[in-house]
Formats: C-alpha cells, structure tokens, sequence
C-alpha cells in the first residue's frame, strides 16, 4: 500500500508551523509497512485541494491522508472541496453531533452555530469519531482509492490515527513486513563510514536499503528492509549491522531511539555510579542533556559551570598558578577540575570541560574550537583535545557530544 | 515570484527528519516577497526527482529549490540526476575542488575520492561555493525557471540561502517590498493579548497583516506589509507596535530575533553587573542558554546545578533542617539558593529554580510541574510560584523562560 499525505495550511508553507504532523504520520505508516511515497504541503485554497485529490487518484496511491482545514472558522475549506469533489452532499451526522454536544457540555462551553456545523459530513463518508476534538475524521472510498480526512491539530489527528484508522487499516488490507533499524555513531564522518563499509555495502541484498542520516558530530546509519517474514527480515538486518559493527566500533553509541544521555543514565543506575559535571565552555550543556533523562537524580548530584577562572579556584579548586602558567583550556587545568568536581561532589565520575568557543577569545596557540575534555573514573583520569572548528553552538553542542561518547565509553 | 521547494530524503517520508528546512526556508523566501506555492518531500530515487523537476516546469514555477542529496555517500544521486535532466555533462570544479581540500586540510583530515567528486557539477550551472561544507550549491537556469540545488545539511543550507541565493536573487530580481517585524512576549496566551488589542487588530490597513505564533511559554507577534515604499511602511508598522505595546508592556520582552538572553547579557555589560545561577530542575539549561551568547564571561562567573538536596547544602549553603521540614521546592530552599550562589560566587545577582519537572516525584501539595524560581538582586530576593503543567521537557523550556523573563525585569 502506497500512501500520499497531503498537509494543507498557509502556515506550513510560510514556515510559521514547521510539518510535524507529516514526519509523524510517516513514521507510524512506515511502521505498518505502509509505504509513504510523497508528502505534499500546499495552502488552503479549493484548487490546489482539488489538484491534490486528483493528483492521489491519477498516480495511483492507494492511501491519501489530507490533515488540516476542518476547524471550526471560517477559512476551512477542505471539507466543502471533499464534498464536492466526490459530487456528494453535505448532511449532518447524528453521532458528530452528539460528540459536539458532549465535548462542549464537558467544558462547560456553549455550542455555537459554527461548532453545529461540525457535524456536517459529505454524505457517503464513513465517519471517524474524533474523542479528542469537535472534528471528525473522514474516509472515503473511491475507485480502489482511500481518502482520509483528518484535523490538523497534532493531538486530534494522532487520535484518530491511532484509534481509528491505523486499526481499520490492519484489519482491511494485508499489509507487508517492513523493518527499519539504526545504528548510532559519533565523531565520525559519513564517507569515512562509507569508505570503512564499502564492500558490506555493495553486498547489500536488493531488499535491503543503507541510508546515512548526519547531523552535528553524529552519523545515523539505516538499514531498512522489506519482505514477507517480519522475524526473518529482522534477523537479516540484525546480521548486517553484526557485520557492520566491528568497522565503527570505535564511534558507535546506540541504537534506533537511543541517546548518549539515556545510556549514560542506565548504565549508571545498573551499577549504581554517580556522576558530577564541571562546565567552562559548554556552560551547562552536559547537565541540561544528562538531566533530560527522566529518574536521573538517582545518578546525578549536580555540577558547577565554572565559567570564569575565580570560579575554577573557588569551587572546584583549580590552582591558581596553574591557571596563570598553562591558562584556562589546558591539560594541567582540565585534569584538576574533573578531580575537584568528583571529590567536591563525592561522586564516582568527574566529567569536565574547558574550551574556547569563539567567536572571540582564540590565540595563536589556543585558537576558536579548540577543547579539552576530562572524566575523572575511579581508575584515574582521561583527557584529551580536541580541535572542533567554528561556530560558537556548533563547538558546543559537538563538546558536549564528545564528552558524553567518552564518558559512556568509560563506564563499565 | 512563486517558489517550488523540493525536499529529497526517505528519511522524510519515514518520519525519521522532521522537515525544518522546508519551514525556515519558506519563512526566509517569505520575507523577502517570495511566495511559497508548494512543498513536496520525495524519495531519493531518479525517477522521483525527475519528476519533481518536471513538475517545476510544467507548473510555471520560477523558482525551484531542491535540498538532499548532495552528500559523498552513494545514495545521494540527486547530483547525477539534475545534470541528466538539463542534458549535462558533470565536470569538476577548481574552486569547489580547493574548498574541500582546504575544509579538509583544516580538520587534518585525508581527502579521499568519494571527496573530490563533490567537485563534480553540472557543466552549464552557477556554482554558490559553501563556506560550511564540502557539498556546493548549484543554480541553474532553465526557460525562466531558476533550479537551486543545496545540501540536505540544516547548517550548509541555510549558509548557502543566506549568503549567496536570497541576496542572489534581490540583486538579480525585483522582489516586492515587504515588512515583517515581530514583538515577542512571554507569560502570556495567545487569546488573552487577542482581546487586549481587538481594536487594534480591527482597525488594520488590508496591506498589513497580524499573526500570533505561540510557543511553549511565548508568544510571538507578527505584523507583515506589503508596499511598494520600504521606509514608509516600516514607519507604519512601528507606529502600530507603539499603539500595540501598551496593552502588552508587562509581558513584553523584545523584537524580531531578540532573546531573553541576548537582552539581558546585554543590560548587564551595559551596567557593569555580574549574575550567577543555581539550578535544580532546570539542570543546567539556564547556564546553557546565558552562555549561549558571545561575550558572556564578562558578566556570567557560572552556577550551580545542586540536583540533589546534598548538594544544595554543600554548595550553595542550604539549611538542612530547612529541606526537611519544607523540602526542596519550596519558598525557603529557593530563596537560600538564590542567595547562596549570589554569595559563594560574589555577583549582583543570583538566579535560582527548584521544582518538579516529572514524570516521577510529584506529591498532593506539590505536584508535577510545580516549581520556585527566586532572583536575589542588590535590593532583596524577588521569588514566585508557578504551575507549569506536564511533560518533563516542557516544564524545563517553560521554566527556563520564566527565570530569564523574570531576571531580564530586574536589571535596572
């Protein structure tokens, strides 16, 4: 089954929404195996909402999903175009009704007129009963064509996804087995990977797909499958990335929805380790990150973000000779405030770092991105420095990437 | 001008990238007076993009930007198939050639074939040299139709837009004027400001558009004009903000690309001040953002994260007895920590937050999403409770921006 989503609103083409609800539906979708060929974004007029509709029944989709333009004002056309567009009349649906009626009396709100005709529903539809809102859903068959029409609000159309059309999809139509998995690295360039992987990747059988997916200092490697047998196909993939894995061990941190700051967390709740962070030039980074993980405060005491050189002394007990000697983005100072930070805080781990991050304050010897990185285990102290090039939040988030890969590493 | 963006990637229409570059491009094109007809996100395959290309033609559209696809690794076909298109031969490019070498040199790391055939470009095309990458930017001109082909990468994108397309294009074209400046406001709802300024909202020129665009905690104001005369329509939009501003002074904070932050590192180099932070369940988010601005180590010394009440007594001096008997969100702890750290680190202010971000630790009287914030400044400590509902990442976001807006008030 070959889907198109259809995203109607002028907010999505100025860019004042960015498409969330079309990522969204593609990933549920895929997951069901259903394939999505095209996301089209196109603004709230009848003729461009007509072209789309022919558009789904010319190039054959099988499945088209039309999200936005059933609310309640007056600039919602997309149900009027529907209607008209199948050649049906608008009527009113007793069960829409009452879940108007409901919806408005649970909130103690009064049912206007705009809000009745909510109810109104091209006449051969099925309707969709939307629990999270005052719009149904709608899905009209057509010449071995579904056509879906779903509210844009984010929340009532997962509803309705979910609720509705994903299980009537499953039970209707035989669905084929997909299968997509990823494998996360860090620190690490894509054609470094690709040239790394070569021959696995031309081996590849035709069913199988690689995709590199980058994004700052981290390569996402995806391997997606199609077939007829879900566990068989899994096995398969899993197989490859076995293969895979030996060439990029040395950067791999993950799979599919993992983040270096969840397995830091339950690594260290497994054995039951704490950490404390010292932060110059990331500034708070690694602990916004690490404290993102929900249950965290079992693991994470705190940190200091030692901005300034006094703070170095004050509170992490920094020497002051040293910071004058070797200055702030120095082995001798980062090794002495990963040690301070995990004595201060009577912690197992020390994770500091000291760097510049421009676009000011680089020197010939020192220049903008480079950066020291420390972690301070129970067996001693790791260190090292790296040179992270320009942009003042690119070196940032990069830092704070390459500090937690190393701390991740380093727990047993 | 109306534009046709093309988004090439299956990790799109797999939902696994949300498609931000299509919304910062439409909002970018936008304000320069070019209108966005459609945006399609299709499958990296010849066929597809073909297709896409046809499509610009056959639709008039004189401008279409294609993204993705432009990287070193073997899936990225959309090179090969642009020059097929437009019956190219691809051949190499000196300049782009000595862009990734010297990119490369830069990084000290080996160029390596897959990189010197980023060099390879369509032989008719105007190639846009990126300063932030290795892949170019190519524009090529066809039968009034102008076809940009860009990079998938966010950063090497919207580097190329910025600085060689859009001013491209204002040279080479006569875009319409328009005018669009935005007020932003914080702790306030988007229906509440609605009924404060209806007068002002009725009474607008129809060559002058409102719109509201909330975010978590925020909520952005938007006037846009459209003229013929650039300095007289901004005249006139100022003059509407100035009758605008009024009902909103109190929550006011800033205009168009202003932050909370910039703002205040701003205030506090203006008056020579010093602040520091103390955070709880923001973690670190509050450092993050401060010194996200350039410059910033001359007023920010740095904080502390005291994510448990240990810490909280050891670095910030805490009472103890006071988190027992009160517990840590609470008006006692939080004012102690705004001014311990204000102390400890000797600055004009301290900023302190203490709540319960979820989904665990809520309890009768204090329940998920309740949290303090406290700003001790040279005259006392402000301090406030709010209620700022649920999801773990919305109430950090949420109570980040609280503490900032509240700090940015407070400097004199």
């Amino acid at each position: 089954m070959r889907a198109l989503i259809v995203s109607i609103g002028d907010e999505l083409l100025i860019g004042q929404t960015i498409n969330t609800n079309a990522a969204w539906m593609g990933e549920q979708l895929s997951s069901f195996g259903i394939q999505v060929g095209e996301i089209i974004a196109i603004s709230d007029e009848k003729e461009t909402i007509q072209k789309a509709l022919r558009k789904g029944v010319e190039e054959n989709f099988q499945l088209v999903l039309i999200t936005g333009g059933l609310g309640p004002t007056k600039d919602d056309i997309t149900k009027k175009t529907l209607a008209e567009f199948f050649n049906q009349k608008l009527v009113s649906n007793q069960e829409v009704l009452d879940n108007v009626y409901a919806l408005f009396n649970a909130y103690g709100r009064e049912v206007k007129p705009v809000n009745i005709d909510q109810a109104l529903v091209p006449e051969g539809c099925t309707v969709l009963i939307n629990n999270a809102g005052t719009a149904p859903g709608m899905w009209i068959e057509n010449n071995g064509t579904i056509f879906l029409s779903m509210p844009g609000v984010p929340r009532e159309m997962r509803f309705l996804m979910e609720k509705r059309v994903l299980p009537k999809l499953q039970e209707g139509y035989s669905l084929p087995v997909l299968v997509n998995r990823t494998m996360l690295t860090q620190g690490i360039g894509e054609s470094e990977i690709a040239e790394r992987i070569e021959a696995i990747e031309d081996g590849l059988p035709e069913h199988i797909k690689l995709a590199y997916l980058p994004s700052a200092g981290m390569v996402k490697l995806r391997l997606s499958g199609r077939g007829e047998d879900k566990e068989a196909l899994s096995k398969e993939i899993d197989e490859l990335f076995q293969k895979i894995l030996p060439h990029v061990s040395d950067h791999f941190f993950g799979w599919d929805k993992d983040t270096l700051e969840g397995n830091i967390v339950e690594k260290l709740k497994l054995n039951q380790l704490t950490l404390a962070s010292a932060e110059s030039f990331t500034g708070g980074n690694i602990g916004a990150r690490i404290t993102a993980v929900p249950g965290v405060s079992a693991v994470y005491k705190g940190g200091v973000v030692a901005y300034t050189n006094e703070i170095k002394e004050k509170m992490l007990g920094v020497n002051p000779q040293d910071l004058e000697t070797y200055s702030a983005v120095s082995e001798q100072v980062i090794e002495q405030m990963a040690i301070g930070v995990k004595e201060r805080f009577n912690t197992d781990f020390g994770i500091a770092t000291s760097g510049i991050a421009g676009p000011e304050g680089g020197t010939e010897e020192t220049p903008v991105g480079t950066v020291w990185v420390a972690i301070a285990h129970p067996k001693g102290v790791w260190k090292e420095r790296f040179q992270l090039g320009k942009g003042r939040s690119r070196v940032v988030v990069r830092g704070t990437r390459m500090a937690l890969s190393q701390l991740l590493k380093l727990i047993p």
